[in-house]
């Protein structure tokens, strides 16, 4: 049996032989179609649309979480996203990073190269600005090892993990409860004082429930005179995603 | 064994004879103490201000209910706190609905006599306009009478529920699992299309997590065509409120 690609990639180092070529893989890159509108409309809500949306079921659990990310933060700050995807969280936090002096980093991590691609592609695509695009830092890594990535000295405002399979992608690849939970101790370990992390479960395939389950016993771990661990769902929508989000006082 | 007085109360006509007399009553009216700017405090707070806030550990989670309350419910809408305790909620729902035609109405309801009294007093205190004052109506009954109260012809908009014992009164009479899932069904069926049934689930103290369970199960058992249903809790504070809000399309 072929260990998991997260498992090996753990013992590899950076850019390992795991990475697939372009040319070899199997899926279509599908945000190299222009989707600039989509990923501006996912991050332009205020909280208050966005939660009053929600528990109205005119919006996402994604719009939430973007709409609590922006109160939170800052031009200059440097944040990871932990799973990159198809990019557009990676478009949304480069957005509430840029500033003028060029200190905002977006550190995008994802262990699969399609997903990389993928984000490059569509960050080409949808930024303007060179300075601008430069500030996004991509790494085809396992986001349990984000502490290899991230400079010591760099405190983090925001780690945003969207966990599950890549949309469009081979769903058989799928973030997995032990590297998440290894990833959450680090993202902790990264983060600054009044920093978030935001975490997007997704439920709906084989597997889900438990990374569900791992995700919950962490944030439930967390002290509660350093940290704030809070969760929203849908009660009646069993396989909707549920948005975990841990503050650190 | 002394039946529990809500099934006692279920059996009986409107205004029972449990009603207890003030002289006999155990209880201080605490409410009867200025408590204008902590109410007008608690309600005060957008959504933005109070997610925000809750998620960082400095709101409450009936900051949150309060101000998604405030972005459902207008001017002379009907709606009913089923569960008015001292009285906060009756008042910040009062301003919410109160309108210069006088068409606005609150229904408040408590099986405890002596919630009614507080609450009543707390009103007479906190509100200097009497025809505001008398768009409150209040009912000392076991919530899951509701439809017995509001006319039939008065479509709701909002149905509160704080679920739990009387703050300050007595902690061994507590709202308990079949009234109020009776309670949820009858607010389901006053509900106006549009509106929001509220339900915050204090479980710090026996009785309340089964309490809680009937509440989830009731809300992830209706139909995803016609409700929304959505959980907010904290996730390491196990004994802190649980938030969730139902909203009929």
């Amino acid at each position: 049996m072929t260990p998991h690609p997260r498992l090996l990639l753990r013992t590899q180092a950076l850019n390992p032989l795991l990475r697939r070529s372009p040319s070899s893989s199997p899926w279509p890159p599908p945000l190299c179609r222009p989707r600039r509108r989509l990923a501006a409309c996912a991050s332009a809500a205020g909280v208050e649309d966005a939660v009053v949306g929600f528990v109205t079921g005119k919006r996402k659990a994604t719009e939430v979480a973007h709409a609590v990310w922006r109160s939170i933060v800052r031009k200059g700050d440097r944040v990871v996203d932990a799973t990159c995807g198809n990019g557009n969280d990676t478009l949304a936090l480069l957005k509430m990073v840029a500033d003028e002096r060029g200190q905002g980093r977006v550190y995008g991590i994802d262990i699969q190269d399609s997903a990389i691609e993928s984000t490059s592609c569509f960050l080409n695509m949808a930024v303007d600005d060179n300075r601008e695009r430069e500030l996004v830092k991509l790494f085809p890594v396992c986001h349990s090892r984000m502490e290899e990535i991230v400079p010591k000295d760099s405190p983090v405002r925001l780690v945003a993990f969207n966990l599950g399979y890549l949309p469009g992608g081979d769903k058989t690849v799928i973030t997995v409860p032990r590297t998440t939970e290894l990833a959450l101790q680090a993202a902790s370990r990264l983060l600054s004082s009044g920093g978030l992390i935001s975490v997007l479960v997704y439920i709906g395939h084989p597997g889900g429930r438990d990374e569900l389950d791992v995700v919950e016993s962490f944030a439930s771990s967390l002290p509660i005179d350093t940290w704030v661990s809070c969760k929203l769902q849908m009660l009646n929508r069993p396989i909707a995603p549920v948005l975990i989000v841990l503050n650190k006082k």
